[in-house]
């Protein structure tokens, strides 16, 4: 055997191509890499390592002879099809929110908690993007010095949503181009700014304060996951989080504020040190050369990017953080290679 | 006497203009309005009450017989000609960050605090925007539960930073706009993004953790503004606050993601009552209408916009709220003109 045959359900998304572009340029062990997308895009071409592969279709006939399978089709084809590729013998990581808070799927970021990966039943989940990164940077402090209270504030990029929300952030930013924009009015994009409590708000030139539906009591789902997505992967269930998730008019990349209130004090100098060593994380943060990341900086690399570590005085041993990273790299497809690689390492996939 | 005579000192800049507009479609009871600016701009005619005026220079024998003078010409024009101003007899409600934290200096937000101005000697000061719209809100539920400390992050326009800032980004979306813009991808504006650690970021499609110039300890004098604003206005001198600022590619209308322990409970519906009979707030926030306020809805107008006000258990007595106001209008000239129109009904400025 000369190596794995990997199959990539939803390889047509956004992150699909992204899982592709990376097993390529990571050398992952594949002997065969199968594209597999919705009867839409069936026989449709996509590029890999420099050529071109098939697309298939999607069936629970589609993982015979499939050792690892990367599913981001959403969570309903999640649910429908990784059974089956289990049944067939593959390990799934899947990227949707399908099996992630299930007690018996690991959730998993490499560099936080590989170890819980032994315990896999055939599914991984990979978590949601705004919580990888974050949880990349909680780790090493909450080993350090223990973490009382985490609150978040994110600026998230419209990549997140897909290919549908990047072409919309360029449609409406064109659609204002043309049109005089004052400073103290509003764009005026086709149409004009949608008024609030319409359901399609602009995302050029605005920040919009929801990702993903409403749940009861205010919250979004996508700050839910971020606490119990945070709580699980740091295995401390009842971690005080408190999260704002916002969209911003940026293609790639979600920023994050994140102040940290911890057990023991950890200076801002020994935070920088203590990052820097960790694995997955490079520190930017030299404001005397205006150093910090950001998501035009950290778009297409892989690194979670930590600055701006400073402490916060107005409660005992806090800290307030700056982390950007590419969600549909560290954020998605990335993570899930990395967490077939650890796999592979563990020798719980077949070896190459 | 049929009106007061009112100097606009930096008439030509974008609070300035607001300035003037705003005197005029409030019915301010001036008898003249005199424009100040610079040497380069006199002579120039500028638009008021649908006709134009002329700029004259400022300079300190600019103030006879003025009434009241608004500064909005930066800290060093009004260190240098506000003492001018208040020897020849006017008021001056200064926009500039001199003399705000001048204990011998009233800092004022009419809603909040307009009684400290009874004690003014001449000068008053405006606040910084982002901490207007945040203490307007703060300070009913302060005097309803007490607050116990505040963790801020900003989403802050590029017209806090002048007319040359909206022109930037408006600049970098048109180069941007013409090149292709992966989602995967920088933009790949002109020259191409800035690496971290370079002076001048790119702020279209990007995110700035930098507001004005860094401090010691890693804050920037924005977040520190903030901070010690807040603490004036509200009449806390210790109260315990967290601010992160950090610019986005919004042309106009600050949005501010604000985490607010209390010292009692207090229910996200009590705190939307409260809110909505509070002086200057506008409480949009229905998650079913996927109703809240936003930067671009905001633009233009006067209230401060308030939504997403829900409950944060990761702490006894905690409420998130999502704030967003225009930074030109209520963070700026409009909270200089109520300032003004507020002397006259407490008669600290002669009755027109």
């Amino acid at each position: 055997m000369s190596g794995l045959r990997v199959a990539v359900a939803g390889a047509t998304g956004a992150v699909g191509r992204e899982m592709l572009s990376i097993l390529a340029e990571r050398n992952f062990p594949a002997a065969e890499v199968v594209p597999l997308a919705s009867e839409r895009s069936e026989g449709k071409s996509i590029s890999y390592a420099g050529g071109e592969i098939r697309v298939k279709r999607l069936g629970h006939d589609s993982f015979e002879g499939v050792d690892l399978a990367l599913f981001s089709a959403g969570a309903a084809r999640s649910l429908e099809f990784a059974p089956s590729a289990v049944k067939a013998g593959a390990v799934v990581v899947d990227n949707s929110s399908a099996y992630r808070m299930d007690p018996e799927v690991p959730l998993v970021v490499p560099e936080v908690n590989a170890g819980v990966l032994a315990s896999h039943k055939g599914i991984i989940a990979n978590p949601n993007c705004s919580t990888i990164q974050m949880v990349v940077v909680l780790k090493p402090i909450h080993e350090r010095v223990g973490i009382r209270r985490v609150v978040v504030s994110t600026y998230q990029a419209v990549s997140g949503a897909g290919q549908s929300a990047v072409d919309e952030l360029r449609g409406h930013v064109e659609a204002a181009g043309s049109a005089p924009v004052s400073a103290a009015g509003s764009a005026s994009a086709s149409g004009g700014p949608s008024g609030a409590g319409e359901a399609a708000q602009l995302i050029a030139f605005n920040c919009l304060p929801q990702i993903d539906v409403f749940l009861d009591e205010g919250d979004t789902k996508e700050e839910r996951k971020m606490v119990n997505e945070t709580r699980k992967i740091l295995g401390v269930p009842d971690l005080p989080v408190s999260a704002t998730c916002v969209r911003v008019p940026v293609y790639n990349a979600h920023s994050e504020s994140v102040n940290v209130e911890t057990e023991r004090p950890l200076s801002p100098g020994e935070a920088r040190e203590l990052l820097a060593a960790a694995a997955g994380i490079e520190v930017i943060d030299d404001p005397a050369r205006l150093a910090y990341p950001t998501a035009l900086f950290a778009s297409g690399h892989d690194p979670v990017y930590v600055g701006r570590i400073r402490r916060d005085s107005s409660v005992t041993n806090a800290l307030n953080i700056w982390i950007v990273s590419d969600n549909l790299r560290k954020g998605a497809a990335l993570n899930a290679v990395q967490i077939a690689e650890t796999l592979i390492e563990m020798n719980l996939l077949r070896a190459a």
